[in-house]
Order: structure tokens, then sequence, then C-alpha cells
């Protein structure tokens, strides 16, 4: 049996007009702007005026530590919101938008996958409404209004060896990670070393996704901390005057999109930080806005739980004013092998121990997000290669943790085959048992935020840093920043900071090698291992076999 | 009595559903993709469907050469296609995209002035359909492969300090024209001197400006060079395998744009190619497709005709088959005046001795554009202190030279100001006189094509290259390129290359100090003078009073 390849599925996908889609929610056509006709984005006007309506459900997707033998938590998400809408609720999805850049290292692109995937995929994976290249511009402004600055004088006193604002390209460009400017004579300014990172990794993402409008963005933009002086005093964009025009340049951006399941439900793609040294949500206005139109609200957060839902709790619904009604958790048996110990090679022979053995990273997953206050559901994304010892090893773990899980088959099934799960979903957030509260509150020290994440949800023993890293939280507690929130900065293939320790360890080190202060999003950066923020392309690039073919139709992206 | 200002007429105007202006040309709705209400796209398929349809009257709008008084080269374009369809007429504009970038530097924007502008003009000024920025990616992709191949070996034997391919930003960045990437060691790859451009800058962007369908689009951009070897021969994208997912990217960007005027007139906004290094008209595939769709096409040319109609007959009506029915020329009393070597301060007072004196300029550019074999007529771009005497002195000049002056209240009174130019161009295109030919066939030699513009256009009396740049135009006349045009890239503001020089200079030298082949493009660049492809902000840019205000509308951009 041929099984058919996600793009062939989203291909044949019956599309409606994206107002029909709008319409469900109850969207007037006027307040759609349209981008061809299966993508919208949502007017301003109406938003503020939904301010007085109640809010729907919110219920977060989250998963295990990845593994490569892939979770499936977009698909998930997906399949829950059709599941949602099958069993009779009004649904919508909240994820986030794709980089660009990437898809021509990689192939990667989808959203979702199976029966479960957002349409239009390929405009999903390149321009799509253009927000991300309203980043660039908004942050490339700034950067050139910097270096402007200095050119005509530096009457705010730069010191040109501590400009901490770089320059973004949506594009793995290894050859901008690093790289000295300004050379070639008077008319070309001052020299000096800097580089280009992803624009995804760009602080005007994360503040875009946390703003909850123009105003606040503005206000946001303008708190960005782009230089400092001699004596160490910071320079704002605001100083810079350059946060009026940023926001002029992203007023577009900042109006959520609309686009559609394949199964015709409301999917708003809006947003795409980075999951390390960003909060990996899609944006607050986004979410807040299906809220306000929808009975179930399903989002995703980036990676595994302990970044992904743990930034989720205490970053975006601190922030934002946000509680999740309950939170489902996406595990496969494949993942449960590979975090057993099982090679990518060998997960197509049963073993059910060491599926036993693997769930030890789910079981912690469970327990974390627990102890936020959530009722947890698990959610076990089926391939067609587990079989039913295997699928049971996983229940009876969950149950034995005082949870459920349920066998979901939306990749294959769509939403005919996560109705249970969609009802489970329902009933944890009907039965009103969510407690929800962050791990921390705004008053504790900088570096303790940083020791509780790491011993509560890393289960480490202890966290390691040099002087020059606590003396610099310690300045900016004396700043007035003391009351952010942290924002960890880790590989997500594990709870540790070694991607190859999988499962559920206990008793490692985290060590914070460098903290960094995100003024305008709202957080403090703590940067727990390599950080890579513009990526490479790989010997043979996807790029050189993507092109259209002779049907008009792009072929090498998916 | 208090003018109205461009951005507060544009603000007032009356737009129709884009569905609406579209179906004036007859363009299904299924045919446009929507950009909001009031932009849309035009579909290839439909597009492809008008091929076998008769071409409507291609009229050119150009210009004296431009002074600091304005001469309203685009108002007037707007104005006459306002006019041909208040004369019955069903008439359409073709005119060029805005870059974004300077808008943040001086104060710019507006497409028209005036009654005579085409709306959006907010949208038009930022990111608009997001064709630059899809060009932006492309042009960037290819240069990310360039590094990456060096990185991964450097199969190809490119020497890495003959890469010409430079990467784009569509900012007003001085920082970034002359950079060194790849530092910070093996990981980042090999350091090398390169820099950015201004998007509009980008051999890509002259590509789709000339490409006729996406088939076309692809086998440019495989054209391109982007480095050479040390044996010096050359390095094509396609060897990069880079023309494919370049095409990709762009795939939406050349279905051409479509707006409104303000008086609900469709407008076709498509492509920005610089008019120094470029060819600086709009996209041939917008042109060929309003020929199609209507009666009459009025469109443009950048700077004045020495450059701008002068490159739209040689290169993009020589390469897209295209002939011009009727030329206009846009004068303005106060340009004459300056021609006539009055200063700017000085231009509100009466001076028809000036006048006179300046229409030199005016009188050689008729001249020139009849060369062509085209039927001239010159519009007067009415000012509200231009005088009767002043006026009629520039009626009397023309008419003396064969031709004919037409005044134009467009500015002030929108298509009923323009009624007299609108049937005087209509009598000359439907008179059938227009005999078009190029200025020197392709098989002449490029130095001699050089030669040819500079005695027949600019009247110098000499052009002078070293022997290197000699050397190279005979060594791309063996490898093949003998065929193509020329592109002048001199000084806008004179005849000659000394921008001081105004009025109708003769005997000047006209230096070409460096040559550069856009294969892609087809066309060798002839660089007479200092040409800046990446321009600086100013010390107080735009961008520090550009803000949204509490209605939510745009200050400062205009």
């Amino acid at each position: 049996m041929a099984f058919k390849t996600d793009i062939e599925i989203a291909r044949e996908a019956r599309k409606k007009p994206i107002q029909e889609i709008g319409g469900k929610l109850g969207i007037p056509t006027e307040a759609l702007l349209p981008y061809g006709h299966d993508k919208a984005k949502i007017g301003q006007d109406f938003i503020t005026s939904l301010a007085d309506r109640p809010n729907g459900k919110l219920i977060l997707v989250t998963a295990i530590n990845p593994t490569p033998a892939g979770e499936g938590k977009t698909t998930t998400t997906v399949g829950l919101g059709d599941g949602l809408n099958r069993i009779g609720k009004k649904a919508a999805i909240c994820i986030r938008e794709a980089s660009l850049g990437p898809n021509f290292g990689m192939k990667g692109g989808a959203a979702g996958g199976g029966h479960a995937q957002v349409v239009p995929m390929e405009d999903m994976n390149l321009h799509f409404t253009g927000d991300f290249h309203a980043i660039t511009s908004a942050h490339n402004l700034l950067s050139a209004m910097i270096d402007n600055h200095i050119y005509w004088g530096n009457d705010l006193g730069i010191d040109e060896r501590r400009v901490v604002w770089r320059r973004v390209m949506d594009m793995n460009d290894r050859a901008l990670r690093d790289i000295v400017v300004s050379l070639g004579g008077v008319a070309n300014g001052f020299p000096r070393q800097t580089g280009f990172d992803i624009t995804v990794a760009s602080e005007v993402m994360a503040i875009l996704c946390l703003a909850t409008d123009l105003a606040d963005l503005e206000r946001r933009l303008g708190d960005m901390i782009v230089a400092y002086r001699r004596d160490k005093s910071p320079v704002y964009a605001r100083d810079l005057k350059a946060d009026g025009a940023m926001t002029v340049l992203l007023k577009d951006a900042m109006q959520p999109n609309l686009v559609q399941t394949l199964e015709n439900n409301p999917a708003f793609v809006h947003g795409g930080p980075f999951a390390n040294i960003a909060h990996g949500c899609n944006s607050v206005i986004a979410t807040k806005t299906a809220l306000k139109l929808a009975d179930y609200v399903v989002t995703e957060a980036g990676f595994g739980a302990d970044l992904g839902a743990e930034k989720f709790m205490n970053i975006k619904c601190r922030k934002a004013g946000l509680a999740p009604d309950a939170v489902v958790i996406v595990a496969t048996v494949r993942a449960m092998k590979m975090n057993g110990g099982v090679a990518k090679a060998d997960l197509g022979a049963e073993n059910v121990a060491a599926v036993q053995k693997g769930c030890a990273n789910l079981g912690r997953h469970i327990e974390n997000v627990k102890g936020f206050g959530v009722p947890v559901v698990v959610g076990i994304n089926h391939f067609a290669g587990d079989t039913e010892a295997e699928i049971q090893a996983v229940k009876d773990y969950v149950a034995a943790q005082g949870s459920e899980a349920i066998l979901c088959k939306h990749w294959a099934q769509g939403s005919a085959g996560i109705e249970d799960l969609a009802r489970r979903v329902v009933a944890l957030a009907e039965g009103g048992s969510s407690e929800f509260h962050t791990l921390y509150p705004d008053e504790m020290g900088l570096f303790q935020k940083i020791e509780t994440i790491a011993k509560s949800i890393y289960r480490a023993s202890e966290v390691i840093a040099d002087k020059k890293v606590r003396d610099q939280l310690k300045e900016w507690e004396a700043q007035g920043y003391g009351t952010l929130p942290v924002c960890m900065a880790k590989t997500q293939y594990s709870f540790s900071t070694d991607p190859n320790l999988r499962g559920a360890p206990v008793g490692h080190t985290i060590p914070v090698r460098e903290v960094r202060l995100s003024a305008g999003a709202g957080f403090v950066v703590a940067i727990c291992g390599e950080i890579m923020t513009m990526p490479g392309l790989p010997k043979v690039p996807a790029s050189e076999t993507i092109r259209l073919n002779d049907a008009g139709l792009i072929e090498g992206l998916f």
C-alpha cells in the first residue's frame, strides 16, 4: 500500500474561500484582509471590537523531548482542532509561522502531516503574508539607524565596541555570522565587527509575538537595548527615535493570519520566535483573538515540554494573562523506544521493554506540567508500525502516573481518528480542574528563577555560572529588570544540556554560559550550551533541487 | 487658499474594490489574487490565456532632465491615464513599484501627486504585495549558496577574490557597502571582502522586469554570472543550481499588481529596477498584460528622456518586441527656468527669457525621441505660479520644433485638466505615424553602441575609456555577448556626465569608468561617473519622525 505524501494530500485539499472560514468564527468579510483566496489577515478594528467577549477554553499541545523518530506535535495540534470541531465544538488552532530560510537548507516545510495539515502549505513555507519580511525590514532599519547615528557624529555617545544590535536575514547564511562592516573609507562610516542572525532570532519577532496591540508594540520596540556607552549605560531604540518607524513597518504584520485545516476549520498562523533564545510560541494577539471567537483554542509551544510548555506558562501566559484549561502531551511509541535506548535504524522491531524504559521521559513531562496546576492528557500519535503491546505499555505507564494516554490516528484518518482525545480534552477543560499558576513569582531574583527552572523542571542538582554572569544579573536587577521572567536557551533533546542524554536524567549540572537582556520582549535569556542564531546550509542544500515543474507545482521543497 | 497635501487627497479617495477595477478590464474575479481590498495580483493562467488578443496602443511618458523644481512625470502618467478614460478610451497605466528603504531616509513616497495619484499610497511605499522582499530573498539565497559552495569544498573552482555576486537589502545602509564576511573561524567559511547593494540594484530585479514568463525568468536567472575562476572563466547561477529555487521564490512576484487611480481607473504597478545600472522601466509582463486588456496603456521610464526613454526604446522595447505609438515629454515652466540658469529660490518670479533659454533642454529631448521614429507631444505640467507669458514661451518654442506643447492641469483638476493632452495623444496614436526603430542594431560592437548613444543622444564629442574597459568589451564580444544592448549609467541631471551642466551642452566627453555584464538581464552596463548602489541615510532620517498617530494613520512618511 502506497501512502500519499503530505504535499500530495495537501494539494488535494478542497479549500474553501477564506471568507467562508472566517464566517465560521463570525468574522465579517470586511474585517478580513485577503491575501489570495485562501489566506487573510484579521483587521485590527475588528479585533479591538471583541474586547468584552468572554474567552473560550485554551488547550496547550506540548510533547516529550524531540527525537529523530518524530513526535507530530503540530500534526496533533491540527488533528485535535479538527477533532473538537467534529464533536460539535467551535474550535480554532493557533500555530507559528514557518521561517523561509531553513526550507532551502533541509527539505522541510509542512504544517502538520498526513490528514492533519494546514493549507496552503506552499505559501506558508515561502513568503506567506510577508510578516517575517516586515520583521526583517523593521530590525534592519534600526541597525541602519545605529550606524547612521555614529556616522553623523554619535551624539548619544554609543561605544562602537558595545553595539549589541545586529542585523537579520531570513536565510541560512553562515558567511554572515561574523562580519566587519563600514569598510571602504570615510564615506562608509566607522569599521566595526558585528553579524547577522536569522530573522526568527530577532527580538522584534519576540516582541511582535508578545505585544497586545500596536501601542504596546511601539513601547516594547522603544525599550530594546541596542548598545551601551563607555560608562555601560544602555542606549535604547527609543533614543534613536526608531520605534515609530519600526511600528509603521510592522502594522500589517501585527494582524493575525487566518488559514484553514484540510477539514476547512480555522487556523491562526502568526509569529514564529525561536524556541531557545526566545519563547517559541505563536503571537499573543492571535491566541487572544482566537479565544474571543472560538469555544476551544488549541495551540502549541516549541520543542518539548521542558522548554516549550515551561516558557508558554512562565512567559506567554504570565505576560498575556492567559491560563490553559488543559494540556495534551504528545508522545509516540517510536520516540519512547528511542528514549529507551533504541537506535533509529532499529525502530521497526517491537521492543516493549525499551518503550517502558523510555516512558520515564514522558513521565517527567507529565509531572512537570501538572506542577503548573493544569490537567494533563497524553496523546499517542499513532504510527503504522506500532504494536498493540507497545501502545498498551505507554497507556499502562501513563495510567500509573494518574493520567490517561489516548491513541490518536488523525495522521491517517483526520478528525475521525482523534475523537477520543477531543472528548477527553473537553471533559478536562469543562471539568474546571485547572488551577494554573506560574512556577515562580515576578519578585524572585533572576538567578533564583534560573535555578528554580533547572531544579524543578530539568531536575538538575545545580546551576553553575561564573561571576561575570552573576554580576550581570545583579546589575539588571539594580536597573529594574529583576521582575522579568527568564527564557532558557538549552538543547531541546534532553532535560540536561547534553543532547545525547535521553530519558529522565537527574543530578546533572546546568551551566549558564551567558545571559542576555531582551528588554523590549521582556525577558532575560539564560544561554546554557551552544546556541546557533544563524544556521548554515548543508553540503547539498535543498535549494539545489527546488524548482517549479512543468505543471507549475513546486518540487523539492517538501 | 490652503492646498491639500498629496496624502490628504489620497486618504480621501473613494476607492472601489479591486475586483471592480479588474472588471473594467474584463479580468474575472477568480483571476485576481487580492492583497487586502484594494490591491491584487493578476493570475498567471489568465495572463497566458490572453496571448492571442490584439494589443492596445502604447504611450510612453518621459521628461526633460530632472531638476529640483520637480517635473511630475508620474503625475502626468497617472493624469493622462485618467484623461484617456475620461474621453472614453479604455486606458490603464503601468508604473514602477517604490523601493521601501529610501522612504526612511528622505520624506518621499507618493505615486503621482495632487489629483493624479495611484492608491493605496501608504501600502505602495511600504511592503506593497511583497515583490521586493521576494527579490531580496531570491538574490540572497544565491549569495548564501555561493559561500556555501566554497565552504563545502568549492568543486566549481570559484576564485574567492572574483565573486561578483553581492548581497542586497531594501534599506539605506551605508555600513553594508563594503564588508568582510565569514570571519570567526573554520565553521564560518573563508573570509572575503564583499558588500550589499539596495534591492532595486539587483540583477534579479532587472530580470524580473524583462522576463516574459516564469520559464524565461528561470533561464535568465541561470544565465547570471556570479563569479570567475582563476582562469577567468565565468561561473553561472545555473552552475550552483540556484535558478530553480530562485524561481520558486519569485513565482508570485512575477504576477503583475493591480491598483487604482484616484478616479478608479486601473493601474499596473510592477517592478522597479534602478534607472542607472539597470533599465528603469516597469515589468514587461505588466506592460504586455495591460496591452492585451486596455485600448491605451500609458507608461513611463526613469529619469529624463536621455536615460529613460533611450533605455525604454533600446532595451525594453527591443527585448520585448514592443513599439510605442506616441511619446509625451513632460516639462514644467519652473524646470525650464532652472535649465535657463535660475536658482531654485528665485523660481517664483516671472522670467520669460530664462524659460526661453532653458527650452534648449526640452528641444533636444524632442529631437532625440523623434529620432526613434515616434510622434511626440509635450505636456506642460502646470504649477500655480506659472505666468501666461512663460507658458506661451514654452508653447512657441515647441511649435517652432514642429511639435505641440499642451498645458495640463491634472494635478489640480484630475482628468478634467488633461483632456486636451489625452485627445492629442489619441490623434497621434491613431494617426499611425509611428515608425519605431531602435537606435542601433544588435550586431553593432559594444563600444560602438556606447558611442552611438553618447553622440546621438548626449551630443558628446567623444567617449573615452581605458584599455582595460575596451579589452573587457572585446572579451565579452568574443564570448557571444556582443549582441546585447548597452545600459548607460550616468547622472540623470544633465546630458553630460556633469550634473551641474543643465540645458543642452555639446562637445563634452563621456568617460566610461567601468563596464559590467548583466548576462541574465541581457545588457552590458557602461558606468560613466560615480554610481551609488547602496544609499545612506541623511543626518536626520525621515524614520525619526515616521510613526502611527492616535488615529492609526501614518505620519512622516510623505
